[in-house]
């Protein structure tokens, strides 16, 4: 029986159009899902734009998020049942352990077929339960955006209570970061070019915010906020753009976690200050389903509620895509897939 | 009584001569030294031509790295005695854990005196006990190149047997890297850019060696050469010219340690190579004393001696400022103290 | 001026009383402080009756935990300054790192002279400042009991949020690892004897508590609770008696922090269910001081109040102890020393 | 095409018995073996005799360790190619991160059918490639032995250069860890009962040995030649008659990794001692995948050897039990399956 997706065969938003597909019965040590919400990164915008990877094969079904219940599973399974709530991982081949090319060069939404799409026959080793207490587009919001801030703060912090997190715009990864910050016991400040955002993330739980339009010289001020020797851990979500300050703002060996290139892909990095400051540059992608696996244990206890923005339905997926481009969610853009 | 160091008032290499100085007995705590050998690193000649600081107060007598005997003790000092032959630290507070900043602005050859000095009176925590089959140039070479070499490769590594090492040149921390590496059981590939000195890196135990004037883009290269997914630990010494080459030849999940800034302070960095690879930067500033007694103990037990490339008198001390600065040097320029 | 202190020069209770001593000048690096309050360990009730170490010299002012204003500096002070509030640390060398014997043989109120006195002249390195929002007798709790805590879950943890920490009962280790659990985001059980005592840690946050006199095989409760595999850390404060059933608790590749050891010093340990599950039996012995330093930015950040049983004045010393080894307090007992 | 292995249906030496098996042809994620020899483990003579698991389901095919060649390969397979030369990983599923139950409950050699069988058909991501260097039958020593060494020494240690290592007798893991403690830069002290075996353990490279027979408390002695405080590791394999000289020989921070049980699975442990030196006693469950590789590629890098006793024919492998079970062997003892 066929299923409705969407994919793209050229390059350009314009091109994404629903389509019939045939997805195959679950093989040995597989999955099928019925896909009930999807989220969006801005990964899937330069997907479709081309930006990310002009030589990615298309045609593609996009988007790497998606949370399905698990409506049947070959033999051999034994990590879920028929039944089961699950998340898609970001690269389904790495458990656990060192980033080998080998693991995180098959990602989903590119190369791997993507999560916009009715059904997904998936290896069942690439796919976690999901927390109860979250609703379907709540939960599909993990894994990428979510899990890059826990990789950032846990698997490669690690950040504990007391100490100083910064976290850049109102992003999905910041304002994941801003609330697992928070879960972690440390202290946040965080910050955005609106007044009206940073209310919002006072009310998320940030301790002090700041308005790099007002202060574009942030670093200086985010070292003062966080005392002692400054800020131990930054999200630099903003790349070339934001680099600097972020060196002006952390602490002698604190860490600078790496993870978007918003506002360019180079930058000029003053290397001196890095090696003065003996300071950590810490590239983040995504992570791991260990830790995936345990940011869901911490959700859980916290019942922590992910920031859904905007909720499109399924025949409007071009429109979340237009939506996030805007660049005026605060939060996550997500699709509701099944009915 | 008084004794004899070099010193400057001025920036400026001219500048440097030789005083009397009358060093204090030492107080609690304390030790007094007769300085045997010192050691030059790139940073004194920075020091005294005023490129590192142009602000540190003057005058002061240069180098960072000296090794002496213990002429005297103050009250309350257990941890070396009389007789003893120990180098100086660098940043002599520093004992162990993070590097906070009260720790390490406190550094030895500017702002702190330096060991260019026939007696130099010190905190007893800020020595450490040399390894004895060691001479005494060969001693006074470890405060910064080794244990900088040591920090990269352990304290922020770790370097393990299996694991592949690339080291550029043949300055004192890169050569320092590559014999400690081979103490770990790594394999190493160095650079250079003449054949000569190539050859004398692989009789000291390079695996691979690496012209990089005849290959321009040797990052491809020697992530061939590691084999897997690249090079495990680059111990970064170029600065901003060589760095995108380093992020080449890096394994995803790899580490790039770094420690110089020889071809300039500041590089574009290809921010989403660093992410995309989840690649660590990190800045090495040179070491705590708990690393660098870690450190004499793997030099002691495979008896590792140091490259000194040249031994000056004491009253030639500035001759051997202008023959580092030469570049021709391969390992350690030393001047003799103590006759 | 001479002023007051408790000593004793033959081992028993009966034998500790007040005396008058003439405290020194801070000598180059040393602080003058005036005690403020002193919190009893268990240990502080073995040394006093020569079960700690019946080599011990005396006589001996006891108790390692005590606060107190800096009254004066000597030469070259630059950590605290007069008038700041500061505890004495438990093993005033360990700044940080290994726990090498050298540092960790001198410990304060045995054989280093303890905190039961009005005035103490120590070394600058030896102490830090305490968290403003804490009164004098809950910041001379922190010294030993809150940082066994914080080394166990963080130090040698680390604990983070979602994890699964088991507390034994309600000494003063206990509870302050209950209360710091929940700062780093753990979900924590207790457990005790007495129902009126878990209705109390229930009241400082425990998620579960387990009365161990109906659930002797409490073990296998505890790692239900926990799900997935089992607890993830256990504090064990009891020593032989319980460390069985903390072995049946945790999960495989968890950690069992080993504290005390109220119930007999050696234990019959199974070795292979150690071995087959891959668990860390980790010893702690109090902490360093960069520990304590972090752990008071987590204190300070979020206002944890310790529990103080009850206050004893100066001149009750000795019944703080009678009362201390009475069993029925419930979290710290603290001696007021300064008016 | 039937092909032959070795069984048991009831516990006792006496009931293992060649039998014909069809091994099924590779599914998706699979691959078939050529089994070229294998190698025992004193786990696997306590298997066969029920002494491991008496409640463990049989028939079993024993032995965890074998190594095969690739002979055929299922859908999907990308880690290996036919022609390839593989080792079986003792727990399959462990790829990396935590010793999670459902990952090191399915061992090969019981519950998992052993590799004492002309093929094997496994999932792929249960094997690895084995080092070019090496014979079959030097190659099928590594999956248990080896890996619990490395396991102790790197990825639970980790060690380095310049740290002392300590190794119990002549058996598989201890031998191992005693070259890999070298390769590691390591200096390595072993102990044995007879002399002439000592020499052996000199000749592979030991720096110091002990008669354990003439210095029954070795434990002072080990942590005299250490130097310093004491042994940085222990690899303990003596179980409950070695563990209290191992904590005498240990110094304060070190590690003391639990292997075997090979003289009684329960010990009288002296927790005093742990928690005072602070010592890490750290269970040790051979080790996951990520770490073999890891493992290998030291292996390979320094053309190690490991210790080959004595090769048995297949049609011969009840006696390699027996000879095992006599202890007269020095290192590992193999069968060879493939003519």
């Amino acid at each position: 029986m066929s299923t409705r997706a969407f994919s793209f065969d050229t390059f350009g938003l314009e091109h994404l159009r629903m389509i019939d597909v045939e997805e195959p019965d679950p093989g040995p040590g597989q999955v099928k899902l019925r896909v009930l919400a999807c989220s969006l990164n801005y990964r899937d915008t330069l997907m479709v734009a081309g930006q990310y990877d002009p030589r990615m094969p298309l045609p593609l079904v996009p988007l790497s998020d998606g949370v399905g219940e698990v409506v049947a599973i070959g033999p051999g399974v034994e990590r879920v049942a028929v039944g089961d709530r699950v998340a898609a991982t970001f690269a389904p081949r790495w458990i656990a352990g060192p980033p080998e090319r080998a693991l995180i060069r098959h990602t989903r939404g590119g190369p791997l077929p993507g999560m916009l799409a009715e059904e997904r026959t998936l290896d069942a080793e690439g796919v976690v339960k999901v927390p109860a207490h979250l609703s379907d587009e709540e939960a599909a919001t993990l894994p990428c955006a979510a899990l890059t801030a826990w990789s950032s703060l846990v698997t490669e912090g690690p950040v504990c209570a007391g100490m100083s997190v910064l976290v850049q715009g109102t992003g999905g990864v910041s304002l994941f970061a801003l609330q697992l910050a928070k879960l972690l016991g440390a202290r946040v400040m965080a910050t955005s070019s609106s007044d009206e955002k940073l209310e919002r993330v006072r009310a998320l739980g940030a301790d002090a915010v700041l308005n790099y339009r007002e202060t574009p010289a942030w670093g200086r001020e985010a070292a003062k906020w966080a005392g002692g020797d400054g800020v131990d851990l930054v999200v630099e979500v903003g790349g070339a753009k934001t680099f600097e300050e972020s060196l002006k703002a952390i602490r002698p060996g604190g860490v600078v976690s790496l993870i978007g290139n918003l506002s360019g892909s180079s930058a000029p990095v003053p290397l001196t200050r890095i090696l003065m400051s003996q300071v950590r540059v810490q590239g983040i992608l995504v992570g791991h389903r260990v830790g995936f696996e345990a940011m869901n244990r911490a959700v859980e206890a916290h019942e922590l509620r992910p920031v859904v923005d905007r909720v499109f339905p399924f025949e409007a997926a071009p429109e979340a895509f237009r939506y996030l481009q805007s660049g005026e969610h605060f939060g996550k853009v997500v699709i509701r897939v099944a009915r």
